[in-house]
C-alpha cells in the first residue's frame, strides 16, 4: 500500500532523510512533506524513496485516493473548460452523515485554495467529496456535513461572466438540494467581482461565503486552513447573503466577513488583503473560539426566498480617467463601440476633463448608461459641487454614490439585463453596494 | 471707502442683519461673511447693504484690492487658458522684506485652495503678491517672505501634460530667482499626477510642496489655512524634493508630507484623503508647534543641483483590466492605436485574462512598452508566481514593482521622452516611486 496524504512518511534521498506528514499538495512528480517543526519541504519524487511510518493521521473512513493519481490545481490556467465541467454533481460522501450538524456545500472554481484539494479527475467530470475535503483540511471535521462540487478549475483572472452564471446556478442547485450554507473556493484576484455578481444574481436564504488563499498550502504562512474553517463557520451561522471570508489581520486568529459588493482586494500579497471599503466588515469569525459575531444589521438566515436571476448584459466598459488621456482617441473608441453601459472611475468627487464631457453627453444621447464612480476608492461621488460635475450631470451621467468602480461594472451588467430602469438602479442599493449618507463628507 | 476682505462688516437685508468678517471668497455678486460663531453665510449683494465696522482685521501694509474687482477662482473651469497666463511674473510685494526669513514662492494652478486668494486680474496677466497671500491666510505672516505667481487657474481635472511642463518651468524659474522653497497650490483631484510629473521633471535643491484644500474657505471645516501654513513650513525645512502636504488626520493638528510619487487621494471628500501608499509619510508638520519632522531617510536641502527635464511623450495609455472586459474589442483598439506606452492595472500580483496575453505580446513586438501594475493599490506585482504572470513576462511585459498605476503612467510618459531605456526604467526607482523589497510579501 502506497502512502496517502495525511500519512506519516519517511523520505530518503542521496544524503538526507526527512520524516513528516505527506501533504495533499504533493503531485505525481513532487512530494511535499510537513516536517515536525511545521515547515514544509518539497522533494522530487524521482530522486527519493518514500516509506510509510504511520497511516492514522486523519481519522476518516472510506477509500483514500492515491496521491499519484492527482495533481495540484493551482497551476491550471485553462480558461475554456467545456460545459461538462459543471455537469459534475455533488459526490456522495463515504464519511458518515451526522444529523446533528448542518450541511455545507463546498463549490470549487479553482485558485490557490482549491490546490489543497486533490480532485479525483475522472474521464468526464472532476469531483470531490467529504473525504477529499477532510483529507485536505482535517480541521474542518466535526463542523458540518460536506458536499463537494467543481464548477471550474481556473485561476481567477480567467473568470468570465459565463462562469459567474454557472456558479450562481450551481449555488442555487445546492441550496435547493438542502445545503444549509455554501462555501465557494475561488482565486483571490477577482473574488470581489464574482462575489458582486452572485450578490445581484441570487436572493439566498442561506450564507454563500467566498473564500480563498493568498499563500499556497505548501508555504508555512499559508492562510488556506483558517480561511476554509472560518468560511464554514460563517456558512453555518445565522445570516444570509453573499459574502467574502478572509484573514482579518496578519495574525492567525480572526477572519473578517465582508459583504460581497463592498469588499476589495487592497493588497497584492498580504493575507489580510481583503477589506470592506467605507464600513466595518459585516462580521468576524474567531478561529480558536469558533465564535461568529456580526457588527452591523444583517439579514437573518431564511429571511428571503431563493431566487436566481442570472442574465447579464456583458457590454459594459470601465474607463479610468487620468490626466493626459487622449480624449479624441477615447471618444472615437467609445462612440464606435457604443457599449450598453460605461462605468467611469473619475477623479475626486467624480470628475473628468471638461473636454471629455461632450463625449459623455453623446453616449448618453445614444442610449448608453454612463455611471460615475471615483478612483479614490473611498468616499462617495458628488457631482453637485464643482462645475465639471454639474456639467456631467447635465450630460446625463448617473452618480453611483460610493459604489466601488468594479462592483459598479458588475452591477450595471446585471441591471441592464434585469432591471426595468438601469440608470435609476445605479443610484440605489440593490445588494448593499451603495451606502446611504445624506452628505458627501463626514 | 468700501470694505475689503478681512474687514469687519455689517450686512443688512430685508429682515436680517449679520455682522462678521468679510471673506475673500466674496465676489462682485455674492458676499461671504464669517459670523462670530465661526459659520459662514452667503448673501446676494444685490439684496443687501454693507457697512464697514472695523478695518483692522489684517495688519498688513500696502493697498488693498477692492473685492468688487475679483472673483473666487473655484468656479473657473476654463481649460484653454492662453499662454499669456504663464507670462505673469512674480509680483513685487508691498509687504516689507524680512531678511531673517526664508523666501517662499507660492505658485497657483487653481483649485479649491486658490479660491482663497483674490487675484488682481489685469488685462494681460493674473497675478498676486504677498499682500494678497496674507490677506487670504493671515496665519502665513512671519513665516517667510512670499512671492506669488499664477500658472493656471483651473480645476485640476482639467490638468494636462502641457500644464505640468509650464508648472515645472515656473518652479525652476522661481528657484533660480532665489526661492528657498516653492509651494504649489493645486486642485486635489489630480494633485498626485502633477506631483509625480514634477518629481521626474525636476531635480531640485529646495522643497517643492504641493498643497490643496478638500473643503473650500467658506466652510467652517475648511482645511485651507492649516494646509497652506504647513506647506510653507515644509517648504522652509531642511529637505529637498517634490512633495504633497495635506491633513494627516481629521484633527486640525498635523499635516503629513508625502513623496510626490507615492501619494494617492484615497477618499473623495475627507480632509485626510491623501495617503502615502505602502510606507509611512516622509514627514509630518505639527501645526501648533510649527515642528517639522522626518520619518525616513530624506534628501537634505541643497543636496542636488537644479535641473529641468520636462519633455514628455504623451502617447501612454492606462488600462484597468476587469473580468468581462471585451478582449477582442480592446485588442482591436490597442493594436490600432499602438501607443508608445501602456500601463496595465492588472488583478492581484499583476494578471490579466490568459486570452489577452497574445495582445500584450503583439504590442511589445510592435515596440510598445507595456508595464504591469496592480489595481490592488497596495503591494507589489510579481509575475513569477502563477502561469498567467509568467506568460506575461514571456510576452515582454515589464513589472513596475509597487509603483502606483497613475504614477506609472506619468513615469512612462517621462521615461519614453528622456530615458535611454524606458523599459528598464520601469523596473527601477527614479524618484522614490518604487520601493525595494526582495520578496513580494512581507
Amino acid at each position: 500500500m502506497s502512502p496517502h496524504p495525511g500519512d506519516r512518511v519517511r523520505v530518503e534521498r542521496a544524503d538526507v532523510t526527512n520524516e513528516g506528514i505527506l501533504m495533499p499538495s504533493s503531485t505525481s512528480d513532487h512530494l511535499v512533506i510537513k516536517l515536525d517543526g511545521g515547515y514544509n519541504v518539497g522533494i522530487d519524487r524521482a530522486d527519493a524513496s518514500i516509506d510509510l511510518v504511520t497511516s492514522d493521521a486523519y481519522d476518516i473512513g472510506g477509500t483514500q485516493t492515491d496521491i499519484g493519481s492527482s495533481a495540484g490545481a493551482g497551476a491550471d490556467t485553462e480558461a475554456d473548460k467545456t460545459e461538462s465541467d459543471i455537469t459534475s454533481k455533488s459526490a456522495a460522501s463515504a464519511v458518515a452523515f451526522d444529523e446533528s450538524l448542518p450541511t455545507v456545500s463546498l463549490i470549487s472554481t479553482g485558485g490557490t485554495i482549491a490546490s489543497t484539494v486533490d480532485y479525483r479527475t475522472g474521464a468526464v467530470t472532476a469531483q470531490f467529496d467529504a473525504e477529499d475535503v477532510l483529507r485536505a483540511v482535517p480541521d474542518l471535521a466535526g463542523r458540518a456535513n460536506y458536499r463537494g462540487r467543481v464548477v471550474r478549475n481556473i485561476l481567477s483572472e480567467n473568470m468570465t461572466p459565463a462562469v459567474w452564471q454557472d456558479l450562481a446556478a450551481a449555488v442555487a442547485d445546492e441550496i435547493r438540494a438542502g445545503a444549509d450554507g455554501v462555501v465557494v473556493m475561488h482565486g483571490t484576484d477577482t473574488m470581489q467581482y464574482s462575489a458582486s455578481a452572485l450578490s445581484y444574481m441570487l436572493d439566498t436564504p442561506v450564507p454563500v461565503v467566498f473564500t480563498g488563499s493568498q499563500r499556497s498550502a505548501d508555504r508555512p504562512s499559508s492562510d488556506n486552513v483558517m480561511n476554509a474553517v472560518c468560511a464554514v463557520e460563517a456558512a453555518t451561522a445565522d445570516i444570509s447573503g453573499v459574502f467574502v471570508c478572509m484573514h482579518a489581520s496578519t495574525a492567525d486568529d480572526t477572519c473578517a466577513l465582508h459583504r460581497g459588493t463592498r469588499v476589495r482586494k487592497n493588497h497584492t500579497s498580504r493575507r489580510d488583503a481583503f477589506k470592506t471599503v467605507g464600513a466595518t466588515p459585516i462580521g468576524k469569525i474567531e478561529y480558536d473560539t469558533e465564535t461568529v459575531s456580526f457588527h452591523r444589521d444583517h439579514a437573518a438566515r431564511e429571511s428571503t426566498e431563493l431566487n436566481l436571476t442570472s442574465e447579464l448584459n456583458e457590454d459594459v466598459m470601465l474607463l479610468t480617467f487620468t490626466p493626459g488621456m487622449n480624449i479624441d482617441r477615447q471618444t472615437a473608441f467609445l462612440t464606435d463601440s457604443t457599449p450598453d453601459g460605461l462605468i467611469i472611475a473619475g477623479t475626486g468627487l467624480g470628475h473628468v476633463h471638461t473636454e471629455f464631457i461632450p463625449t459623455v453627453a453623446e453616449l448618453v444621447a445614444d442610449g448608453v448608461v454612463v455611471a460615475m464612480t471615483s478612483q479614490c476608492i473611498e468616499g462617495r461621488v458628488c457631482d453637485r459641487v464643482y462645475d465639471t460635475g454639474r456639467d456631467l450631470l447635465e450630460a446625463g451621467v448617473v452618480e453611483a454614490g460610493d459604489t466601488l468602480p468594479g462592483t459598479a461594472k458588475v452591477k450595471l451588467m446585471w441591471a441592464l439585463a434585469n432591471h426595468p430602469d438601469p440608470t435609476n438602479a445605479m443610484r440605489k442599493s440593490l445588494a448593499g453596494e451603495l451606502q446611504h449618507r445624506s452628505v458627501p463628507w463626514e
